[in-house]
Order: C-alpha cells, then sequence, then structure tokens
C-alpha cells in the first residue's frame, strides 16, 4: 500500500486557505497512486486554536471543510486532524480527533491523551476518549492515534491509560500517528527516541506526520517520519519546510534497513532556522511585509535583523539608528557595517534633543532628584515612540530584539527597548545569541567582528556595561537555565555550586519581573521552556523575592 | 458542635504571612469554644499559585506550612487547603486537598472535579482524584469536599463522576465546600443557586468557605455561606472582606427559619466593591502604596480616579494632566473639577513642545505625508512618557484607564494610553463606565457631570469623538457582549437584530487586535469574561478578520 505523509503549514481559521491546501494534496497524492494520505493532528482549523474552539461559528467551519475534504476522498482514503463534538450527555463538547475519510463516509478516532502543561491546554477543549479500536483499510490494520497518544512511555506515567496497550490486543499492522508537536531545541531527538521506544515496544512500522509551520509563538518543525518494523527510519520529511513524501509500506517491513536516514542538526542551526521560519511566518500570516528595528550596534540587534533578513529579503528589514550622548562612536559605527554587509536600508535619528525637551518639560517635576534609571528609561521610550511613529506610518512591523537573559531579570525598559509586534531572541539566551552571531558568520562576516568581541552595554548612562548591575551571562545563564528550565530551588542551585548572593538575587529578579514580561510580545519558543503560554506565574506574589 | 468559617485573604507564595495569618485564626476559633475551623481551598501557597506549584521547593514550603498549622490543631481541629503529592506510579505529580489536621493526624480529602475552562488551569497540576470518603469528627458525619466538586450540578454534565453523588450513600449529616471562586458580578447569585441546589437535592446543611482578596486579575469577594438543611441561609459573611465568624450546628437543623439571611448587593456596586479591592491589594500585596493615572477629563480617567482613591486614599493618587493643542478647555477644568472634588494631587505637563519635537525630528523621515494616526498615537506614547518618567521617579505605579469597549476594538494606543502597571476598567464596558460614574456620585458628585454629560473624545486630532469612528457604545458594548462573553458567531448577532455591516466590522476589529491586548497590563476580572488569563486567542490567526 501507499501511503502519503502530508506535512503542512496551515493558518489558524483560515478554513479556505487550509481546505484548499489540503484538498491539493489529495490530488497530488492521488495523481501518484497512493491508497491515503494523511496529514497533521487539527490541520482543520489550525492548531493551536485556542477558545475559538468554544465558539459553534468556529466549529461548523470545520464540519463544512471536512464535508468538502471528504468528498475529495473517492480513489483514495484521507486521515486529516480535526475537532469534532461529543454527542453524550457528559464530559467536555469536544474531542480532538483523526477523521478517515474514504468513499462517502466519515469514521473518527479520538484522542485519549490530552497534554494539558507547558504550552498545552488541551483539557480546556477537549475530553480525554476511552474508546480504542483499529483502523481497518484495505486489508490493513491501523493502530491510528495523535500525538500525545503515543507519549506516554517509560515507568512515570503521567496518565493512566495507554492507547496503544489498548490496541496492540487488535494486533495492528501498522502505527500512524498525526501530530502538532511543537519544535524546541531538543525536541527532535526527544521525538526520535519516543517514537522509536513504541516501535521497539510494538515491532510493527510507525509513520508520524507533524506540522509545519509558525502560529505565532509555536513553531512547528515538521520532521515527519518513517520507521520500518526494526526502529530504523526509512524515510524523514525535511525539517521547517512543506513537504509531501509518498511510502510503500512494504518497505517498511523489509530487514535490510539497518541505519537511519535522518541526522538532526545541530542544536544553534535548528534554532536559526526556527527562528527564520518563526519571523517569515508571523509576516507572511498576518499579511505584512516590512520590519523595522532599533540597530544599537549590539549583538542582540544585529542577529535579529540578520535573521529578519533571510526570512523577509534584506530589503524590507529597515534599520533605525537612534544615538545619543552616551551611544559610542563605535555603536554606531557597528550597526552600518552590519546594515552594510546585508544590504539593507538604514537611517539615523538622533535622540539628544527629544531627551533634552523631556528633560526640560520634567525639569520642574522633578525638583533637582539625581539622573537614576528614570532617565535611562526615558531614553529606552525616546526610541520606541520613533521605532513606532515609522511602524504606523509606513506600515513596518517592529521587531523585538531583547534576548532570554533580559528578559528574565528584567533588564529591560517597558514601553521601550521592550517593544514590539514579536520577539525574536526572547527565548535564546545571551550566551546563545552569541552562538547565532557565529552560526550567521559562517560562511561570510555577516555580523561585525566588533559587535561579537565588545563588552555588553545598554549605553544609557556614560561609561555602562551590562556586567555592572549584572553577573557575567556565562553563570547568569546557567543560574536562570536551572530556575526556569529545570525548576530548581534556590538551595538546589546553590548547591550545584553557585554563589549563595547571587543565585537569590537572580531568582528574586525574575520573580520580581514577572509584570514586565506580561506586556511583552510573543516570543519565538526554541526552549524546553520559553517565557509566554508555556509558563504561567502569578504577577503579585512573594515568592524568592 | 461549633464551626467556624475563616474567610481569609492570602498572598500567594508568602509562607510566613499566610502560615501565621492561618494559625492566628485557629488560636482566635479555639478560644471561642469552636470545635473546627475552616479555611478556603488551596489557602497555604495562595491561589492561583500556578506554575510555583511545578516547583519542588514551592511544595516542600507548602509542607512545612501544612506541619506547622497542624501542630496548633490539638483542642481544636482545623480543614485547610492545600497542595499535596500523589505517590501513586501513574497520573499528576499532585493533588488538589484539604487537609483534615486534629491531634497530631492529618487525613486528606482530594479534590475530584478539577476546572480547566476560563480562568482555570487545574488540571494543568493535579490529578483528579476518584477515591470519595466522608470525614469523621466527634460523632459528625461530614461530606468534604473542594469547589468544583459540588458545582457539576444540572442536566448537562462536564464531568463523567459526580462526588456528592458518590459521598452522600454513607450519609453524611453535612456537607463542607472550601472554595476559591472568583468573583464576577453574576457569581454571588449563580454561586447561591448552584450551592443551594446541593442543598435541595441532599436534604443536609452545608457550610461553604470561599478565599476573599484579589490576586493580580482574579478578584475573590468571599460571601462564603451556611445552608441550613432546608436550603435557607443561615449565615452569610461579606463581600470583599476578611471575617471569621462560628456556625452552632445544631442551629442548621432548625426548621423555624425559611427565609434568607443575605442580600446580594447589585450588579454596580458589586463592580465598584470588586475594583475597590482589586487596586487596594495589587498595592498593598506588591509593596507599593501610591499611584499615578493621567488625567484627560474624560469618564474613564474619571472612574480610575475614584475608585483608586477609595482603594488608597485620595492624597495617594497623583493625576497628571498633558494637555495638547488638541485639548478642549472643558478637559482640563474638568479634570481639575474632579481632582478637586476628591482633593487629589495634579499637575499639568502640556505636550506640544515635545510633539512639536519629534514632528521635527521624524520630518525628514515622514516626507510630507499627512497627518494620520501616527500623530495621534506619537501624542499618546508621550504622555506614555511623562507618566512612567514620574512613576520612575517617585515609585508610583501607573495605572490604565483603557475601558473594555476600546480594549476590544483597539481603540488605543500600544506604549501609550494602554501602559499600567494594572487596568482598573479593562473589563468595564463603556456603557457600565457611566453607571459606575453614576454610583460614585451616589451621595455627592465627585465626578463632574460635564465629564459625564459630554460625548467621549480622545481629542487626538481636531473635533475628534469616539463616534466618528465607532458604533454608539450601546450598539457596540452589545455586539461585543454577544461575542465575547456569550460566544456567539456573526450570524447569531446579526440574527439578534444588528446591523451586518456593523457586526462583521466590530467582530473584525475584536480578531484583529489580539495583538494588542496580549501587551496589556492585567485586567481586574469582573465579568464572566474578562480579557487575561480566561480568554486564550491566537494573534497569528484569520478567523472572522
Amino acid at each position: 500500500m501507499k501511503i502519503a505523509l502530508a506535512q503542512q503549514n496551515f493558518h489558524i481559521g483560515n478554513f479556505e486557505a487550509n481546505t484548499q491546501k489540503i484538498i491539493q494534496a489529495i490530488h497530488h497524492s492521488a495523481a501518484q497512486q497512493a491508497d491515503l494520505v494523511v496529514f497533521a493532528e487539527l490541520s482543520i482549523g489550525g492548531y493551536p486554536s485556542q477558545d475559538f474552539l468554544e465558539f459553534d461559528d468556529f466549529l461548523q467551519r470545520c464540519e463544512n471543510s471536512l464535508q468538502r475534504i471528504a468528498a475529495e476522498c473517492n480513489t483514495i482514503a484521507c486521515i486529516v486532524g480535526t475537532p469534532v463534538r461529543n454527542h453524550l450527555p457528559k464530559g467536555k463538547p469536544l474531542f480532538n480527533a483523526a477523521a478517515f475519510c474514504y468513499q462517502g463516509s466519515i469514521q473518527y478516532f479520538r484522542k485519549a491523551l490530552l497534554p494539558n502543561y507547558d504550552v498545552f491546554d488541551e483539557y480546556r477543549y477537549f475530553e480525554p476518549s476511552r474508546e480504542f479500536e483499529v483502523l481497518h483499510f484495505k486489508g490493513l490494520k491501523i493502530a491510528l492515534t495523535i500525538c500525545e497518544d503515543i507519549w506516554d512511555v517509560g515507568n512515570n506515567r503521567l496518565y493512566t491509560v495507554n492507547p496503544m496497550e489498548e490496541l496492540i490486543r487488535e494486533q495492528p499492522d501498522i502505527m500512524i500517528n498525526i501530530a502538532a508537536s511543537p519544535f524546541n531545541h531538543k525536541q527532535a531527538l526527544t521525538r526520535l527516541e519516543v517514537l522509536r521506544a513504541n516501535v521497539n515496544q510494538y515491532k510493527i512500522p510507525l509513520l508520524y506526520v507533524n506540522q509545519v509551520g509558525a502560529q505565532t509563538e509555536l513553531l512547528f518543525d515538521g520532521g515527519s517520519l518513517a520507521f520500518n518494523r526494526n526502529g530504523y527510519l526509512a524515510q524523514c520529511l525535511p525539517f521547517f519546510e512543506e513537504s509531501i513524501q509518498i511510502i510503500e509500506t512494504k518497505s517498511l517491513f523489509d530487514d535490510d534497513l539497518t541505519t537511519d536516514k535522518q541526522q538532526i542538526p545541530e542544536k544553534t542551526a535548528l534554532i536559526h532556522d526556527a527562528l527564520v521560519m518563526g519571523v517569515r511566518d508571523y509576516f507572511h500570516k498576518m499579511g505584512f511585509s516590512k520590519a523595522i528595528l532599533g540597530l544599537s550596534g549590539g549583538i542582540d540587534s544585529a542577529v535579529t535583523l540578520a535573521i529578519a533578513a533571510e526570512a523577509l529579503g534584506a530589503a524590507n528589514v529597515f534599520g533605525l539608528l537612534m544615538p545619543s550622548q552616551f551611544s559610542s562612536d563605535h555603536s554606531v559605527n557597528d550597526a552600518l557595517d552590519l546594515a552594510s554587509n546585508l544590504d539593507s536600508p538604514v537611517k539615523t535619528i538622533g535622540i539628544e534633543q527629544l531627551f533634552d525637551t523631556f528633560s526640560n518639560a520634567l525639569k520642574d517635576s522633578f525638583n533637582n532628584k539625581p539622573f537614576d534609571v528614570t532617565e535611562e528609561n526615558i531614553q529606552a521610550r525616546i526610541r520606541g515612540v520613533l521605532l513606532m511613529a515609522l511602524s504606523n506610518k509606513f506600515g513596518y512591523i517592529l521587531l523585538n530584539t531583547s534576548n532570554k537573559s533580559e528578559a528574565a531579570v528584567g533588564y529591560g525598559t517597558l514601553y521601550g527597548d521592550m517593544n514590539g509586534g514579536l520577539s525574536v531572541l526572547g527565548d535564546v539566551y545571551k550566551t546563545e545569541v552569541f552562538e547565532l552571531a557565529n552560526y550567521i558568520n559562517r560562511h561570510k562576516i555577516i555580523i561585525p567582528v566588533n559587535t561579537i568581541q565588545k563588552p555588553p552595554s545598554a549605553e544609557l548612562r556614560p561609561n555602562q556595561k551590562d556586567s555592572d548591575s549584572l553577573p557575567d551571562y556565562a553563570i547568569l545563564d546557567a543560574i536562570l537555565y536551572q530556575y526556569i528550565e529545570q525548576k530548581k530551588g534556590p538551595d538546589e542551585i546553590i548547591l550545584a555550586g553557585f554563589d549563595e548572593k547571587t543565585v537569590n538575587r537572580v531568582l528574586r529578579l525574575v520573580n520580581l519581573n514577572e509584570y514586565k514580561r506580561k506586556q511583552t510580545p510573543p516570543i519565538l519558543r526554541v526552549s524546553t521552556k520559553a517565557f509566554g503560554m508555556g509558563r504561567r506565574m502569578p504577577i503579585v506574589a512573594k515568592y524568592l523575592s
């Protein structure tokens, strides 16, 4: 049997575009004599549709799309992810389903394990299914599951039932899993291990179809896979792009294959490609084409510009230099060098006069109080006003350039440099920003060497350096990782060898600055724990703070 | 038996303060010969502690607090809400529990129904319990449940099990329910109906203890209750304040009581008191005392000032007037009248020169493009910079004055008038803001009559009125309510009698402006569907937009 794996990029709520894309893939697969084409989890409507799923109107449009899709499935069958109503008198109103469409009938297979941690909210909408049956198609028995359904492997089980343990009793010939499994830079490897654990356990081949494309902060990397019955990778779809590939199921029972047909790119390459896709999809799906950002000569804005240039084309990314009396000459030169290396447009608007006008307007109120963080913030906010003015006048979307280390400890100005429609580096620690810069320079110098080598500075007061008020980034990032990603408490982190005072100060800063992160733009998620929808913290609290 | 109902206001993560408060209430109740004192759901640690619950360090502190509390329960028993670990090999790592502490032992009763809709995320952290047993204490059989456990009444059941249907088999004498049930202006009545439905069903008395106090956007109104076995209210604790009251359980079996000892205040009074508590608690728990806000002479800033003055004292709320060339004389006079009525401090800083300086700085870039929304936003953002400058210099916290109607359709400037640490009116429709203004003026004129009577205007261009670009607020708010609170689709709303073009335009505006609301301050929640944690929408989407 020939099965097409359709790894596609959907647009949430854009039923017309999604439906057409699915139907085209059905036609394309049928033309190649495929018997079945498999689409990802919740392809109709897009994933995550969030609270749109609570609107009857939205669900009706899902149903209409499914009918249109099913009408195309005559010579070929399809499996497509969609929400489906729960008609039982008890339980939540929906199931997360895989619809099997063939020759006028639609058969639903419902998800049993609903992730409700980190970025996932599936229990908010869906009832977990407790019915398990294999799909019979042209003599093949298919164990059809949805994403999380096959992820509860190992000894510490999160769920009290296991769908594959139920389905295997019917002696299926093959497993198919449809997924919407968001990217982080460890995910490709984790996914390979989890999927392979299933093959090794049940000794049958596995076809895995994942979504691709960015949905605001969530990045779906694709990387759909076909395992033969011995657990080797027979076929791999690319990362970060759409692809349809056809598998001959017979080949998956061939014992000759004894190596994997896949190499997972290294961490920094994955992060880079994920961010490029994230920027590109944000603009494309929002209907924007041009970006603007403030260029300081520092590494964060440089890396952001390079990524945006790759995503949107350098000509579409406008860099604004806004030097003050505290800006060094090298800052301006480094920023101009960068733009010149990329051949991207730049302009300079100095902020000294604006700063003086604000100082005068506030002079009476300030009553001779000394220069402090207020004046630093005024500079950052003047820059924010200028960037947003050009954004409003010309339709540029402002890219935020803050990194994860800054966002964590609140080293940034709300309504100033924390502005933006999208945060490109908000889930990238400062030490990783340097790795990205070197990666971007792998073929030729794009980011000026001086930008990479000089000590980081906000340049908001004379001779300021980040290290004046923060620990060295190598130490800061290591502590942040222990706290944010690993959820370690202060005692554990200190025990791991970090200075007690530094640890307590860093954790306090993270918790005190929750209010700032509440108001930041969406952050492209590349780690296992990003600020945003996957990390929900109280603002008013007094814990480690 | 004497049972004390302890309705208290906890501080998330502030273990020392919470534990001391609980122990004091135990001592206070014991001194009044109570046999048992009952605290609200998740009192230890506070509710909602959100992802702090994923930190082992946080859970250890909960356990330490519980041990300290249990050590005080010798002559008196207590029931207190706390997270407790799940030691089973399968399932999520925690239960949401009621700990019964008495004479050295702790017995746990675990929540079975975990709300995971709207503002609730309990399935993110907790495993639902499927074990049910009554609590035996001094000859009384108590059916002890936690909040949602007794809310799944009626025909359309959200859950497949029902704790009281299990517990009633053991023939309990009385029900006790501990809750953390957040306020909305319909909640007091809904709660009364749901609780009474339980009493009417099971024919035994019910004691209900709710949290009180604000946790950022979530407002807990208290209003704890004691029902006699016939479903009449025998005792009611106050709304919006702490209180400990003692019930003689015998009195709950007295059939003489045939009326309710409670009157629920009317909607606008409830909203007013909830907002006052929300502002007061935000400042108190964050350790702030002084607020600042921009005074435009309009009704939103006037109502915000009046509420903040009641919460913090008028002297602690600083009003800044920032007139431009587009401000009318009456705006300035109305704002000054308001401050004078409240005796709150004001200052005026004109923004004309700042606007001109920005215009000059941008002149070359703007290249003679005509005045548009850009220039309107620049004015709003200049005001944002001035307010934040005073906030930074003097430690004022900026109050946001946007209302729900504006927030819904994006009628506001990001990084301008959308700034603030807390949004006071972000869940109050414009038509309700007028109701609040009249309520505030119920005893004497605080908000100038002219502020209430003049047509709303942003005054960002000559002779501007809100009605130039928005439908009348009565129509706008009615459409918004249908869409946001009622989750109706466009066809249903049009069918209800609204103009098709207006409906489509309003819904489109709501969905297009999700990106702005992503970056707004936390909004005090007073409706059944507020912008914020209870309404989760994709930013990148194309649905009705």
